[in-house]
Parts: structure tokens; sequence; C-alpha cells
């Protein structure tokens, strides 16, 4: 969460309290009296329990799966984006549902901005994808304690009949990413710095476009879906690589 | 909605434009600067419209359901109570899709309390049914505005798969509340006073119980779910009795 308004963090806290949930990570909060945010009513102490992280790569790093939340509909493509609710007609399944599947699994970050501006591009690069709550066209600008909320809620939603009939064992969901863990995001952005200084050190990365190439990079490494295993060889792959290019006197 | 908070009032009216409703009421506001509360971001003219009544009676007059909102899990059974998003066992549908319903035929009111208290017992008493949200028990009490927005976007909700299967025309509402108008909120409490008016008169209100009896028979009336045509029957068979019970000297 990188949200600048103490009320809005305490009403988040709340609803986390409200569905069971109970880590709140909070990025470079802008007061530091959040703490006390008297809108907590009742999540006092897992507002107190709060993590500081004075950046997004760090709050995310030991989940398999990190969810950036919009109000847009059309956003430039960079991510996958999914109806909170539902499967879209392109998507077979909505995004709660693959946080669900995910939390199975292992740990699922879920990303707020400010109210005022949303995540950042820089935020946004840390996703798996994006996830978008089916507001108004003409008023897509949630309340952020609400936006929160609201995907808490469809998260441990159980409505009978969507749950019979998506947990059959006849489920589309493919083979390779079953019950496979994902890696967590510490190892994607390990990955993603090991590229980066190796597109670097190649000569790759024009003079002045090191932050743009930055989160575009990012953005592809995420959209691999690494299983934690293969990222593990990734790894060492570009360990080598990187001390290939810089000679033995560099590394 | 009985709120307090401008704060509150404000989230709930932006939640409301996010959601596509735009008729707001206020039962005895407390705060009179509550239309210019900046939670509304976006929906400032839906709440400058909002319409401020004395009491609630007044407020749900032209709704054909009136529907509360409540944390608790175990109130006294004084009315129906249906869980937000699905069915419970011993019901054939949630609460949003009741209202979905009669949304089709009529007006629907949907009611809000103080954060704090809740609606009192009066408020309640012209309710049809109550609705709760299925937040934890061991943390159950919302923030009044994304209890809001968790309540529209479920009335709003498509759900690709309960709306083909409970949509079919082999459904199993019963065909006598099948698009038949309901009566409306006016009525029922012109029944109420009616009925009471003729109890006073019959004797059958104690001494001292006048308050706990009104509300008591509000519910029963409200119970009946009457259809707009057997109301008026009603209506005109209780006037009959009053006027009998009075005595043409007092009517």
């Amino acid at each position: 969460m990188a949200a600048r308004n103490p009320l809005n963090i305490g009403a988040a806290a709340r609803a986390m309290s409200n569905f069971g949930f109970s880590h709140l990570r909070v990025v470079n909060p802008y007061q530091v009296a959040f703490r006390e945010a008297k809108s907590a009513v009742g999540a006092e102490k897992l507002l107190a329990d709060a993590e500081e992280y004075s950046n997004v790569a760090e709050a995310v790093a030991d989940c398999t799966l990190v969810v950036g939340t919009t109000a847009l509909h059309h956003r430039e493509l960079q991510h996958p984006m999914y109806r909170l609710d539902e499967a879209d007609a392109d998507a077979d399944a909505g995004g709660a549902e693959r946080i669900r599947q995910q939390l199975a699994a292992g740990r699922v970050a879920l990303l707020f901005g400010s109210e005022k501006r949303g995540l950042a591009n820089t935020d946004l690069s840390h996703c798996n994808f994006l996830m978008r709550i089916p507001t108004r066209d003409e008023h897509s600008s949630m309340n952020l304690g609400q936006a929160v909320a609201l995907c808490l809620y469809e998260i441990v939603r159980e409505s009978g009949e969507s749950r019979t009939s998506k947990a059959s064992p006849a489920g589309e969901r493919s083979a390779q990413q079953k019950d496979e863990p994902l890696a967590p995001a510490a190892d994607s952005e390990r990955l993603t710095q090991l590229l980066l200084d190796a597109l670097r050190a190649s000569g790759y990365v024009k003079r002045g476009a090191d932050e743009l190439t930055e989160e575009k990079v990012r953005r592809m490494v995420r959209r691999l879906h690494l299983q934690n295993d293969d990222a593990q060889v990734w790894l060492g792959m570009l360990r080598k690589i990187l001390y290939k290019l810089r000679g033995p006197e560099n590394s």
C-alpha cells in the first residue's frame, strides 16, 4: 500500500480485519502518525503491526504473486488485466479467483496506490497482473478504503455455485502451472537486476534510457510467471553470462 | 441512511456514483454541513441532491422493498435475515439477488444506520428483511462507507455463472410473488397506523407499551409482503373497522 492518507490506511486495516487478512505493509507512508489512525476501528493491533518498507521491491519480496489494483479500464497493455469479480471474455478466470488459487501455494501481495494518483509505473512493473474493480466508466475512481474492502470481500467470498463448478477436478488450468510453486518476487527482482546488469554491460541499454529500460525489463520478467525451480536455473545462467560480460577483473 | 459522520455520508455518495446509484436520502443528519463532505470525490452533485427526511417512514414511503443492513449475525429473529452475497441453507436467494429481482418492479430502499449504533429497532421495524455482510465473527463491524460500497457492488455485479443459472425460466421463485408489484412502503405504514389506531381504540394496546406495540405491529405488517392490490383492500377494510370502533362521533 503506497497510500498517503492515514484515514485511508486505517480504513484499509479495518477492512482487512473484517475479512480475515493480517499482513499490512506500507510503502513510504507520508505521515508517520498513520499507526494511530482512528479509522482502524477494531483493527488497532493490525495497524500497529504494519510493516514499513521504503520501496515496493522489498515489500513484496517474499510473495509469489504480486497484483496491482487500478480503476482504469484501458491501461497500456503492458500487463494482463483481469476484472476483480469474473472472467472477461478473453480470460479463463477473474482476478479474485486467480488470487484464491495462488493463496493456496504462497503469499500474494495486493498493491494499492494512493487515492489521487494510483500506482506509479515503477510500482506496476513489479506486478504479475493488474486487477480492476468494475465501476462505472463515468466515475471509476474509488475511495481507497472502499476499494480494499471490495477486493478482500471478493477474495474470501464463497459463492456456492462458482466454487463448485470451478473447483472441479476437470478444471481448465494448464497442468504446467498446477501445483508448481512460483518463484518469490525477490527472485524475480534478482533476475531483473542481473539481466539489467547484463544489458548494461553489453551496451544494450541506451544512454539516458536506463530507468525506462528497467521498468520494461521488470515487466518482461514478471510476465514469465516463473516457477521456483526454473527461476533458480535462470539466475544461475544470468550470473554466468554477467561474469563473462564483465570479465574476471570486474566481477 | 441515518449516519452522523459527514465523511461517511460523502464516502457513501462516492460509492453510489461508482456503481451507478443516484438517490441518496438522509434521515436526520447530525451535521448540516454534510453536503460539503470532501470524501464525496466525484459525487458532489449526488450529495448536493440528497434528500433530507426527519424519519425513516417518510424516507422510504415510495419504495416497494425496504432492506435494513446489519453487521450482526444473530438478531432477535423478528425479521428474515439474508446474507448479502449468497443464499443461506434455509433461503432460496441471497439479499443482493432479492434486491435485484425487486428493482425490476419498483424502488428499493437500502437502509444504513450510524456506524456506532447501527439501525435502531424503530428503523428496523420499517424493513421487509435484513441483510448482513459476511464479515468475520471476531470483527464484524464495518466502516459505513465500505459497507455501502460492498452492498452496491454486490447488487450490480453480474457474475456470468450465477446470472445464467438463476435467470433461467425454470427459476424457483413462487408464481405468487412473480411480477406482481408490491405495495409501496407508504401504504404499509398507512396500514400499520390504521391497525394501531384500531388496536388502541379496541383497548388492545397496554398502557405504557404503546411504542413497543408500534414496532411489533409495523414488523408484522412488513412481513406480509403485501402486493399492491391486496394492500388497497386491507386499507379499506381497516378504515371500515376503525370507523366502527370509534363510532361516528370520533371519526
